[in-house]
């Protein structure tokens, strides 16, 4: 049976991380609030979030379904997928590590998120413009670089070519979407800390390069960039 | 050999995840930079940060050392101690939903960690007061009952009496310091919410009541709450 990814349909988002787990998995799976009512679309997707006879219900989505499983929290689907699908390295060290890097990249996502939205994601950006400036300052002059270098210094630092080593996991899909995002969202940015970040964005490229990936990214599955998501392009945030 | 914790001194931060977590297994354990220089104190903990030979560095506190391993990011970290000493389900299905559990707790921390801090950690809260004060708003109106009502659910659509069922795990733990930092951050707000959360408070009380979290938390192991760590009592953020 197809795994069902339950996710907000207009936008890439944090299910953006799970669809490209299980595309280079090359595992079928429906999209359920990108298909048709009944069955499909945001209904389902709210169905599941307030159901009331849930047994685990998920506090935000994605969730993925896969048999009687329900699994919420990206990076804990992620562990899901990567162990059964050849994503993740098959010792405990090498696992604990790939979800650290993980962990640190869903840090990094919120970091993002937050610097259009630092005041309430139940707001509109407009609503917060004045904030919104002063974190993404502090985002585009300190953290960004921060963790980007971080993901250099790894790379730098290990037995390459991938976060973990010869093998790509999880983490590495990840990180492709976070250069893929903040190249969108902070162009003027990475510009500037790309020129020192060369293992970086050959990872990225790497990605990219993947049949499976490259197929996906051309594929009407891959929801454009756009001022939804995680990943925003406020000129004013980038100058 | 005792484990190493390597987490800031003089705030229990997200350090306090872990150390409570390895007080209620029992297990020997060094919070090292509590410790004496030159083996222990903030030295050893910025060499294992910034050390240039660290093939795993963290990207920040808290970090475990258990022999050759060395696991930074709070949840990982949880995912090896609940499995290694009996905190947690053995069942991969009751691991995942665990481990979900303690990443909606993270991100609550976060967004505790936010209402003082909304534009930058690097920042003194009186830089950022007035950004504080509109999304502490949001957080005692909307967000604390948010996370803490779907905590509620969960115990309720539970077979009892902990969150996973009945046995204790480590997101038990963790949830019972939510709970402790929310009354000392947000005491108006608590009292507030508590009144619709009677198995949330249970949960707090049987976790202070077992008789290793009990012992911890009348030592001078436990640092006391203080305006350094995640739940700070500013009364401006909680009238």
């Amino acid at each position: 049976m197809a795994y069902e990814l339950y996710y907000w349909p207009t936008i890439q988002g944090r299910g953006e991380f799970v669809r490209l787990a299980l595309e280079e998995a090359g595992v079928p799976y429906v999209d359920v609030a990108r298909g048709e009512e009944p069955e499909g679309g945001v209904p389902a997707l709210m169905a599941l979030l307030e159901g009331d006879s849930v047994p685990h219900p998920p506090f935000a989505p994605p969730v993925l379904k896969a048999g009687r499983l329900l699994i919420g929290q990206t990076a804990a689907i992620l562990v899901f997928v990567g162990d059964r699908h050849g994503l993740a390295p098959k010792t405990e060290s090498g696992r604990l590590w790939v979800h650290q890097i993980q962990l640190t990249i869903a840090d990094l996502v919120t970091e993002v998120h937050d610097t259009h939205h630092p005041i309430a994601s139940s707001l509109y950006y407009e609503d917060q413009k004045d904030e919104a400036a002063r974190r993404a300052e502090d985002f585009r002059t300190a953290r960004a670089g921060k963790y980007l270098g971080w993901f250099e210094t790894i790379l730098d630092r290990g037995t390459g070519p991938w976060l973990a080593g010869r093998s790509l996991t999880y983490a590495d899909l990840s990180l492709f979407q976070v250069v893929d995002g903040l190249r969108w969202a902070f162009p003027t940015t990475m510009k500037r800390l790309e020129r020192r970040l060369p293992r970086l964005v050959a990872l990225h490229d790497r990605v990219a390069d993947r049949p499976a990936i490259a197929a996906y990214l051309a594929s009407e599955r891959r929801i454009p960039f756009n001022q939804m998501g995680i990943f925003r392009r406020y000129p004013e945030l980038d100058p």
